[in-house]
C-alpha cells in the first residue's frame, strides 16, 4: 500500500530534511505535495529522481492526502490544522502548537509508540531536546524509573533555522574581520559567544524552552511525577544538540547494566569511557540518525545517580526522522505484518 | 611598603595577564623581574611606562624577590618551586602542583583570606572553574551550607593557552574556507564543535578536570562532605567560561533572600530575570573582573534546591587577578592598616 503524502513547509530546514529522509526510507509514497508559503511558491525540489514543484498549501491538496508532515512554526499548524481535520488526512505535526493538548499524542516512536493509537488525526512531535534526552536516558528508565533529572543542553543554531545558521557563519566571518556584529536572528552575537536564554522567561524564572522538557517527558514516559530542572544554552555549533544529563532512578543500579542497556538500543550508538579518550562530539552526529550517548558514570554524589552526556543531530532524531517514523509506526498499526 | 616580584611564565596567557592587574590595581611593587623559558628570553613588555626584558629564571633572581607568581605548569612549577624555598619569597602558584597538598592553603580571597596566615611559602591559586564557580554560590553558602551541586561546564578555549585560541580562529577561517582542519592543540576539531572530555578520565568516569571542582571546593569551603557531580566541556568561545549550577541547601531559602545575596557581594554582578530577557553571556563577562551571575531559579524539583548560570573571564578572576588578590591578602594580613 502505499500513500499520499504532503509536507507543509517544504522548503524549511525540517522540511527538507523530511524529504531526504522520505527518499532514504523509501517511504511507500504514491503521490508527494510539497507546499510552503508563497516566496518559496515554483521552486523545484528533486525526489526519487523528479521534480516536484513547491505549491501553496490549500484545502483540495489536503482532501488528497494521507500524510501531512507539519514543518512550519506554531503559528501556521493552528491555522492550517482546522482545514487539515476536514480531509482525512493524518497530521504529523513538528511545531509545539498540539504538545500539551492531552488528548492529541506525542510520540517518540522508540519509547510510546502505543500512544499512536489514541490519535484523532493529529499526532504531536516532541520537542527536539526532549527527544535526543529520552532516547539517551530510555534504556535506563525501562531497567528503573527515573525520578529526577538535572539537565543542561548545548543547543546548535539550526534549531532557530536556516537563517541562524548564516547568521553564525557571517558573525563568525566579521569577527575574523574585525567588522561589526549585527545581530538578527539572535538577539545577541552568537559567534564566539553563548545565549543563555532560549525563549521567554516565566513566572518561575525557567524559559518556556526549559519547561517543554518536563511537560513532554511526563507525557512521552507516562510519568507524571517526574522531575526535570533544566537549563537551556544556545552554543555556536551549527548543527546537533549536545546535553549534560544527571538523573536519579528509584532503586540503585549498576554501570555495567546501564551501559549494556545503553549499547543493546539500536537507536544509540555508544561510546565506552576511556576508549582512546573518544566522547560524543556534536560534529561527529550531525547528519546521522543515531543519538551518540557516553561519558556515563556513576553519580559520585548519589547511590541512585547517574550521569551521562548525548549528541543528537535535531533536525534529524530530533525533528524529521522522528516524524517520518511516526507515520511508519501509524502504518505499521493499521497494517501490522 | 614596596615589594620586588617576579612573574614565571610571564609571556604566557596568564602570565600577561598578571601584569596588566598588577598595573591596574597599582600594586606596591619595587622591581619587577619577567621570567620565562629560553625562546621568550629577551623579549620586552612595557610595565608602568617602562620597558622590562624577559629573562630566564634562576635563583639569584629568585632570592632577590618578595613574591613570586607562578604562571608556568604544573611541571615547571615542580620544577622551579624547591628553588624558590630557599629564597625567602612566597610563591603563588597558579598551576595544579600543589592544589591537592593539605598543609599548602588553597584561597579564593573573598571566601578563605584567613588560610593564607598558614602558608609555608607556597600558596596554590585554585583551578579557573572552581574560582568562577563558588564566587558565584558563596553568597548562598553564607545563607545556609550548600551540600550537593550538579554542574556542567562551558569553558572557553583560552583555558588551553594563548594556542588554543588560535587554533579556533584558524579552525573557523578553514571552515569558512572549506579547508581541511588539523587539528593540533585539541585532540579534535574544536571550530563547530564541543569537546566533551577534558584531562584524563579516571577510573570511576569523570575526568581529572572533573573531579578538581569537588576537591578543591571541599579545601575552600571547609566543607569535607560537599558533594560535586561536574561535567566539564570545552566550548568554541575565545574566553570566560560559563558555568551552569543546580545546588542543594541544607536548609529551603527564598529566591528574595538569595538573589539579595549575590547583588550584596561587591565581585558578583547579577542579571535579574526578565529583566529585557538579558542574562549573563561570556561575550559581555570578557576582559573583567566581575563574575556575571543570573538565571536564579528556585529548582522545580527540590524545595532545597537552586539553579543559577554564571559567567567568567578565566584569565582575569579565574586565574591573574585572584592571585594579585591573594598577594594583596597576604600583604594585608602582614601589615593590617
Amino acid at each position: 500500500m502505499k500513500y499520499n503524502v504532503a509536507i507543509l513547509g517544504a522548503s524549511g530546514s525540517v522540511g527538507l530534511e523530511i524529504i531526504k529522509i522520505l527518499e532514504q526510507r523509501k517511504f511507500p509514497i504514491n503521490q508527494l505535495f510539497l507546499l510552503a508559503s508563497p516566496k518559496s511558491v515554483g521552486k523545484e525540489i528533486l525526489f526519487q529522481g523528479t521534480t516536484h514543484k513547491i505549491q501553496l498549501a490549500n484545502e483540495d491538496i489536503f482532501h488528497q492526502c494521507d500524510i501531512i508532515f507539519g514543518a512550519v512554526n506554531h503559528e501556521l499548524a493552528l491555522h492550517y490544522a482546522p482545514m487539515i481535520l476536514k480531509s482525512k488526512a493524518l497530521f504529523i505535526d513538528n511545531s509545539s502548537a498540539f504538545r500539551n493538548q492531552l488528548n492529541i499524542p506525542l510520540v517518540i516512536p522508540e519509547i510510546n509508540a502505543q500512544d499512536i493509537q489514541k490519535h484523532h488525526r493529529i499526532i504531536a512531535n516532541p520537542n527536539c531536546s526532549t527527544i535526543i534526552t529520552l532516547c539517551a536516558i530510555y534504556p535506563i528508565h525501562q531497567l528503573s524509573s527515573i525520578q529526577k533529572m538535572i539537565i543542561s543542553t548545548y543547543q546548535a543554531v539550526s534549531g532557530a533555522g536556516n537563517q541562524a545558521i548564516e547568521e553564525l557563519y557571517e558573525q563568525n566571518y566579521q569577527t575574523l574581520q574585525n567588522q561589526e556584529i549585527t545581530p538578527v536572528i539572535f538577539p545577541y552575537p552568537i559567534a564566539y559567544n553563548l545565549i543563555s536564554t532560549i525563549g521567554e522567561i516565566k513566572e518561575n524564572g525557567y524559559t518556556s524552552e526549559e519547561l517543554k522538557m518536563q511537560k513532554e517527558s511526563r507525557r512521552i514516559l507516562h510519568e507524571p511525577q517526574l522531575f526535570i530542572n533544566c537549563t537551556c544554552i544556545r552554543v555556536p555549533i551549527i548543527r546537533c544538540h549536545s546535553i549534560s544529563i544527571t538523573l536519579q532512578t528509584k532503586d540503585p543500579l549498576s554501570y555495567d547494566e546501564v551501559s549494556k542497556a545503553i549499547q543493546e538500543k539500536d537507536y544509540c550508538l555508544y561510546y565506552e569511557n576511556k576508549k582512546n579518550h573518544i566522547s560524543p562530539m556534536p560534529l561527529y552526529a550531525s547528519n546521522q540518525d543515531l543519538i551518540h550517548v557516553g561519558r556515563l558514570r556513576k553519580d559520585i554524589s548519589d547511590e541512585c545517580g547517574f550521569t551521562l552526556w548525548c549528541c543528537g543531530d535535531q533536525l534529524r532524531k530530533g525533528a524529521a526522522l522522528n516524524a517520518v517514523q511516526i507515520a511508519e509506526a501509524w502504518i505499521q498499526l493499521k497494517h501490522p505484518q
